[in-house]
């Protein structure tokens, strides 16, 4: 949730609060594919990961949605309705979150970060729900290249290069659609000249106000 | 957010914490149709609402979809993508986000309520996503139903008995369909036994099984 980009929670607090909140956190070790957390697990827990790649997903019967990957620095709390998945392996931080919630009290500076953490994760989720209730797949496509421009773009004289360390199937996974569908409005992107490709992976954002305008547009309005 | 029933966050704080906590708040009485906060407002707020009735929604171009209903007792917090809307005459306390934070630090037993509280937020969104990407209207319709019965339905003989004081238009709202949906979709859920309707309003839910298998049931195997 706290995932792709922005800086680490972890490293807004001071010495010695850090090492005072993560007393009592126990390290795990996932490998690839193996899950930390389903819904039904009998408790929640909070971690931090320190080395891997987590995906976190919603799932019912036969079909899936991505919420987020996590990377190292991300902290990240389990909650009842998500499947919590090592996509490669994995080490981490966890404790449970009632005895991360007892131990805020005695850590005081530790409250407003994570706080903040948790905000982040509800701003994040209601761009998720703004998404799917709200955006057509192009316009989802849009809202999340330029959301990535805005956090990891590099500015350059031809336009605003974006290294994504995620795949097409990876993109597909967190907007709701098939590879195929992003594969072609990517294609359609660069026809455009909205972006265009850049050798070795990544893109180069050529017309930024567009990308916006297309992330704006309602699924209704959308032609 | 933490609309719909269960303790109300404030309650669970002991004075002095309370009135610790709550220095600095500042009064504010919107009209019916006032907004509190839109997409752009210059900073966030953390409300509590005292008495009528809010609305937060997300709106693109023509299209919205409501996020919840608040009550008296509901903790809130404005954040970027959201507009908060007084349905009726309504009465809040309101602190600057950055102040609660501070305030934060210095009313160390507020902090795991606050916690909590956006844990629940957390996972209502969560919820509300799995709806969005996963299940068609009628699962969602079946899911509501079954989450306000578990935490709202009070035993009877003949089966559950469910008081709303949401309008069709209401739940509609929050499932993101039409009235009329919801309107022919509770009849259909009355014609083959799920529930029926009571004199005054509510309803009784004669067949809370079958409510959680439509609920379970993902938007591509729903027949």
């Amino acid at each position: 949730m706290v995932g792709q980009g922005g800086r680490k929670p972890m490293d807004l607090l001071a010495e010695p609060e850090r090492a005072q909140l993560l007393r009592g956190f126990h390290r795990r070790r996932l490998s690839r594919g193996e899950l930390l957390s389903q819904p039904g697990a009998e408790r929640d827990s909070v971690f931090i990961l320190e080395k891997g790649r987590i995906r976190v997903f919603l799932a019912l019967e036969d079909k899936e949605h991505t919420l987020t990957f996590l990377e190292p620095g991300d902290l990240y709390s389990t909650h009842s309705d998500t499947y919590v998945q090592a996509v490669s392996d994995s080490e981490l931080l966890s404790v449970p979150t009632r005895q991360m919630l007892s131990r805020l009290s005695e850590v005081p500076a530790a409250a407003p970060v994570i706080v903040s953490v948790l905000g982040q994760a509800l701003g994040h989720a209601m761009r998720l729900i703004e998404d799917l209730a709200l955006r057509d797949v192009e316009g989802r496509l849009a809202r999340f290249l330029q959301g990535m421009q805005e956090r990891r773009g590099e500015p350059t004289a031809a336009g605003i290069r974006l290294h994504l360390d995620l795949t097409t199937e990876d993109i597909a996974r967190l907007l709701g659609t098939t590879r195929q569908t992003v594969s072609s409005l990517l294609n359609r992107f660069v026809r455009e000249g909205v972006l265009s490709r850049i050798a070795g992976g990544g893109f180069l954002i050529l017309d930024v106000d567009q990308l916006r305008a297309r992330s704006q547009r309602s699924r209704m309005s959308a032609g």
